[in-house]
């Protein structure tokens, strides 16, 4: 019991004599928690709050592994967009701060079972560099394929995973019992590391497997359409939800993330809603370096939504994470219904993104025919009601034109980020890499990627996902497109994913320039686009290589569907 | 679009003019809606916001069907004790309404998904009459038993409960495509409408079971231990959580209930936390008229805990639920840690009182021994920091005795309800009657009991359900205790099951009288009681029947172990 007693009675302590802007050292909390080895979450609580009421302007965290646990961790009911609702414990939860910084030296953050690292809301000027974030137990589960066949395989499982059939059902826990739920099963490379060449996600309808033991390390599992699987390659069982992404923001400002290891999170591994100015410098996300994992985070690595200012992704690493290296958008409401001339009720259509309270006094909304996001008006709310995370009538200042219908989209449209992503390797991860959907000035610049779909996809829709996007200027110079496409996501290296039910009458995107790349690969597939007004493609290199069976050569190089101004030049 | 948007439109209306205390009548705001056969939820909505902001007196309800859908209901983060915590859509979501009532004339409330009835807050003078509260698709699933063997058995499912098979296991569905999720199953005698004799709960690890179909409408389920179901009888698939009470009760007073009907809810009928003076006069608790259903509302009839002055149910019948008519208790917390001198950390031990943030400045905690339950020190509280759904930091008045210790437990000792039950049918439902927990005076009187586990159970304990108990003047008299007992909960008719590490030096229960009941019954198991100070059974008549094939004559009628001051006279 001493121990804990000493552990807790951190939260107790009264405040450190910290003068404004002064620096609050994470050290002499764990120095005084004995139990601080095995959960270091008192004397952050101890040490965080002690900034925020004294307006540290820095906590320092020292050189080492620190453990962190969910017990006593905050909590906060968190609708985040494209990962999921629900009360979470967060370690670090920020709220309202200014110019602040959490500075690690090399501090690995490991966390175990579900909780999420970091919460920011309201925050400005907060600066967080230096440090790991590990779980000690990953969100995903993966088990080496030791045999498979027409409608069966078999695996077997690392310590790092453990199994358990009860019911006749696998099921996934950590070492203290703690259940790991799963969605879905994809099959990586184990040898390069990556996606396994021309595989595809297996969805679960009921989110479990029927399973057998079979021996001492070997579980067989049996669906009828299973097949193709390698022995030797690594299932990955992918999370049920995404509850706990590495960072969320929430209208933050002048955010920085600098020299960040990302190898495992619940989620996402940075998630900025409504924010202005966002960097990510040295930002890796990684598997845990001299682990079996194949896997990093277990969701998109990046992702932006409704952000302004700018978005700034330098020098970093998105690497073998479950989803997208990023996925900048805005958000569509959909029209429910207008129940006068100047109310409207609002709906979200996307279950994640319920919960979201973006709307505000004074804020321009476009409205947009679905089928081709053409914005035919503009109007300025006057006051905001939520009926519940679903619904929200807004009253505008001006009267809703005649030709508002319910499923018309309804999304934001002030000011958006402009984007520069340089210097980046993208790559060996589920689907994409990079989704680019802001209005503002896009630069994408000496990046590599390697993704097994579309490397840049300029997506957005308002019928399945309600994503806001309609590029206006995008500058893709001086990268190198290594072998992309060997998985099934997407028509191109570069395409138009937008799910537009009438191509033809849309130029939903505009003004892309592709210019000085390199693309290097086996599969012929470099362009293709619809509905887009002003498209460049000059000055490239395009290398064809036999590094993995060859399947794209049917197809053509450049596709291009319902646009207009369009130079290609080889 | 027309009928959605006259629907939404009563959203907008300008506040009806009425007087204070006057009555608001639904009617109006229904006729207004063209939609409102649909989905009655917009005039509800705007009726209840118009009673609360006008202090209305009076609700009036119409007579007939009122179909309530989730889409446009309140949005709730509710935490309710030994349900699920969770973000609910509410109909009827009432806070600090005063003096105020809801009066239907036989209306029915028709309740459409996952969403619960009502929910009232700090309310005080609330009386609810002349409802039926029924749902157009049941929490539970229901199937009738074709065939069975050991190790499998075959259902049917009538319109009532469709069900898919998706990757070989059954998924349960209304006719929108929700999915039902089950977590249990339980075997009901068809033609006796009550629960199977001699059956058992058959808990799913995983809420799923693996199901084949086998014919027009005949699913195979096989799992290793079936075994004894019997042909013609229904099996139900008990709700995977209880997710929405028909009536949600914080920290309200003088709540009556008064010819009100529950055929249906998503948990229990009545959860009552923190009240004063709470009301059931004629509540049934019954499976929907004219139904194929066999169970009436997913768990147990009614529940109170921490709650003050009287608990009066009077004229009601709880049938066929699927858990206990009633469990009045309190809550223990656990003693995680000793900070300091006056400063302890609490933390919940039973996941379904995670949330519950009932402790407060000036209250009288008692400390008790959680092997005996014996209460050996008292502390007022200074101060409550909760960190999370889990944990409280307490500062104490007083100094925290040496003895304390992590485990040991900690509940309210401030003042305790009367209760009075009286001329109640309790049967037929899964499990027990009537758990009683106060310690205030506790009459149960005239009842009717055919409960297939114990009819009067003393329960309570502080090592796995965390419920305080420990009654201290139970007058037991003028019941009819008719074939209890068929089923495996509980160990006779009247009987004591507190969790106890070291029963012989606790006397936790005290003064139970027992008189002028009439036991007819085919089991021998009268009473079995340990830790009982004062118990006296006398001028009660004993009837043996063969209603049911005997199991019970092999066990002693009267079981007293560590009882002081018993009186059994047959």
């Amino acid at each position: 019991m001493s121990r804990t007693i000493i552990s807790l009675l951190i939260l107790l302590l009264p405040l450190q004599s910290v003068q404004a802007k002064g620096t609050v050292f994470l050290k002499d909390y764990l120095d005084k928690c004995e139990n601080s080895e095995a959960d270091a979450m008192p004397a952050i609580r101890a040490a965080l709050d002690c900034c925020a009421r004294t307006r540290a302007g820095e906590l320092v965290l020292p050189r080492g592994v620190i453990n962190i646990r969910p017990e006593h961790a905050y909590e906060h009911l968190e609708a985040i967009s494209n990962n999921s609702q629900s009360l979470k414990r967060v370690a670090f939860l920020m709220k309202g701060m200014k110019d602040f910084r959490i500075t690690g030296d090399g501090t690995t953050l490991m966390f175990n079972g579900f909780m999420s690292p970091f919460s920011l809301e309201g925050c400005k000027g907060i600066r967080i560099s230096g440090i790991d974030i590990d779980y000690a137990r990953p969100f995903v589960s993966e088990g080496r394929i030791l045999s498979a066949g027409k409608g069966w395989m078999e695996l077997s499982f690392s310590e790092s995973f453990p199994v358990e059939i009860r019911d006749g059902l696998a099921v996934f826990l950590d070492k203290d019992g703690v259940e790991y739920p799963y969605c879905n099963l994809l099959e990586f490379d184990t040898r390069k590391k990556e996606v396994a060449y021309g595989v595809h996600d297996w969805w679960l309808w009921n989110n479990v497997l029927p399973a057998k033991k079979v021996g001492e390390n070997a579980y067989r599992f049996e669906r009828e359409d299973f097949d193709g699987m390698t022995p030797g390659n690594t299932m990955v069982f992918g999370a049920a939800q995404r509850l706990h992404p590495a960072f969320t923001l929430w209208e933050c400002e002048n955010f920085c993330l600098e020299d960040v290891n990302l190898y495992n999170a619940g989620g996402m591994g940075v998630i900025a809603q409504c924010c202005r100015n966002v960097t990510l410098n040295r930002v890796r996300v990684v598997p845990t370096p001299g682990s079996d994992h194949i896997v990093s985070i277990s969701a998109d690595a990046t992702h932006f939504v409704n952000c302004k200012g700018y978005i700034r992704m330098t020098d970093c690493e998105f690497r073998n994470q479950k989803d997208d290296a990023t996925n900048i958008h805005g958000w569509y409401m959909a029209v429910d219904s207008v129940l006068c001339r100047r109310s409207a009720l609002l709906r979200w259509r996307n279950g994640a993104q319920c919960g979201i309270r973006f709307l505000k006094k004074g804020m321009r909304l476009e409205f947009a025919d679905p089928a081709t996001l053409t914005t035919y008006a503009h109007l300025r709310v006057r006051k905001v009601e939520y009926l519940n995370s679903e619904y929200a009538l807004v009253k505008f200042r001006e009267h809703i034109p005649a030709r508002v219908r319910p499923m018309d989209v309804v999304a934001e449209d002030d000011s958006y980020p402009d984007v520069l992503i340089s210097g980046c390797y993208i790559g060996n991860n589920r689907a994409r890499g990079l989704l680019i959907g802001s209005r503002g000035k896009v630069v994408i610049e000496k990046n590599t990627f390697h993704t097994p779909g579309s490397a840049i996809l300029f997506e957005g829709d308002g019928r399945f996902w309600y994503e806001q996007s309609g590029v206006r200027d995008v500058l893709i110079r001086d990268n190198l497109f290594l072998n992309c496409m060997y998985g099934p996501w997407g028509r191109a290296c570069i395409s138009v994913g937008t799910g537009l039910a009438d191509k033809e009458a849309s130029r939903y995107h505009s003004n892309i320039v592709v210019e000085g790349n390199v693309f290097r690969g086996f599969d012929n597939r470099i362009v293709n686009i619809y509905s887009v007004d002003g498209f460049s493609f000059r000055n490239n290199t395009i290398e064809m290589t036999s590094d993995y069976p060859e399947k794209g050569s049917a197809s053509e190089r450049f596709v291009m569907e319902h646009c207009d101004n369009t130079i290609i030049e080889q």
